[in-house]
């Protein structure tokens, strides 16, 4: 590991906490909710269709993921739907966006061990007021610096980050569960990357193998194992 | 004013460019869509409550905003709503996310004299997304150091805004349209703020005489006017 590293970036959705299954269990609502009209898998496959149509407009997080479930319902049901089925939609955003914090395991003991060492921050892309909602529920708020809230983890936008932060990219690790946003732009512009895989991954946070190779990064299992070799 | 200030800071809707115009026009297009169900100004009442009741959930933003639409048409219809005027709510957000930015006059001239002489950094309340978006379709992210995505503009949340820059409350200057959002917090602190009051005033943003009184900030007409006193 880097001997240079001052600051310490850990990505939250899956790394700090649960997250990504909310948002399975989400879509399943949302197929129950639509079954009358197509299988759940086509459901599926139409609701990832408009996530990503609507990326560039409503970007990462919860409130663009219910606007794309409204939309959806309504050209699958050839706006036909019940609006009382609208409402059941936005409901289930409410309460992802209520949702209680279910840290991962380890999160707390590696933040308590590193905290004072190295200045370390939260490096997410999302909706801010969720992650900030989720970070003071989620009692780690003492340990950051601060929270930098990413519109997305390309290479350009870490590069943002690194002239905001004053270092050098070799003075920066950072710690995440997504391959393409939290480990190969990095690795790229010469900062450190810890690739911490969570079970689910959306699938447009996916990489082919051909896009791994060549970088020099490490995986482990568990949060818990940083302190093996930092 | 003061002689020790490093860092100046911008909010950005309605003081850089136009933006409350555009909530406006969104909201005389939500009334017309409505107009069998309720009077323009029943329905215009009705859409401020469910803002101000989901404002904890959603935060300040376009995407928040039309999910209150949404909501709002839902239960002014009696859930009796034609699922395209659901599709028509959905648009007047894109729309709105899509918009042209609209600089207001004087702001590039007063960037363009302060930059090298000042830390210039946006701190605005919003979408992280659609500010970025703002911010690179207006052309003047070359003059600011970064974008400080604040999810509300408290005593406290400038609090940490001023621990992030390390620098001291006398060092900050803010400047921005809404005394309650960001010129009374900043004077509470200890830091400098002017007030360049925009034509229009989302009503939330109002602040009644009583809260005024006993304050020291200056008020400009235009952004121009800055130069007089800095």
């Amino acid at each position: 590991m880097n001997k240079n590293i001052k600051v310490i970036a850990f990505d939250a959705d899956d790394t700090l906490w649960v997250n990504e299954t909310y948002f399975r269990d989400a879509e399943h609502q949302f197929a129950k909710l639509l079954s009358k009209y197509e299988t759940e898998n086509k459901i599926d496959q139409e609701l990832f269709k408009k996530e990503i149509d609507n990326l560039h407009l409503y970007g990462y997080g919860i409130k663009g993921f219910v606007l794309s479930m409204v939309e959806s319902a309504l050209e699958l049901s050839n706006y036909q739907i019940n609006p009382k089925i609208i409402a059941s939609i936005l409901n289930i955003g409410k309460e992802m966006l209520a949702q209680p914090i279910e840290l991962l395991d380890g999160v707390e003991e590696v933040l308590k061990s590193y905290y004072g060492k190295y200045k370390l921050i939260v490096a997410t892309k999302g909706d801010l007021l969720d992650q900030e909602r989720k970070l003071e529920k989620s009692n780690l708020l003492k340990y950051f610096h601060h929270i930098e809230v990413m519109s997305d983890k390309k290479e350009n936008d870490y590069q943002k980050l690194i002239n905001h932060l004053d270092i050098d990219p070799s003075e920066l690790l950072m710690i995440g569960n997504s391959l393409k946003s939290d480990v190969l732009p990095l690795i790229n512009i010469g900062a450190t990357a810890i690739h911490i895989p969570f079970h689910t991954t959306w699938v447009h946070e996916e990489v082919s193998d051909n896009e791994k190779s060549d970088t020099d990064y490490k995986t482990l299992s568990s949060i818990k194992e940083i302190k093996n070799i930092l």
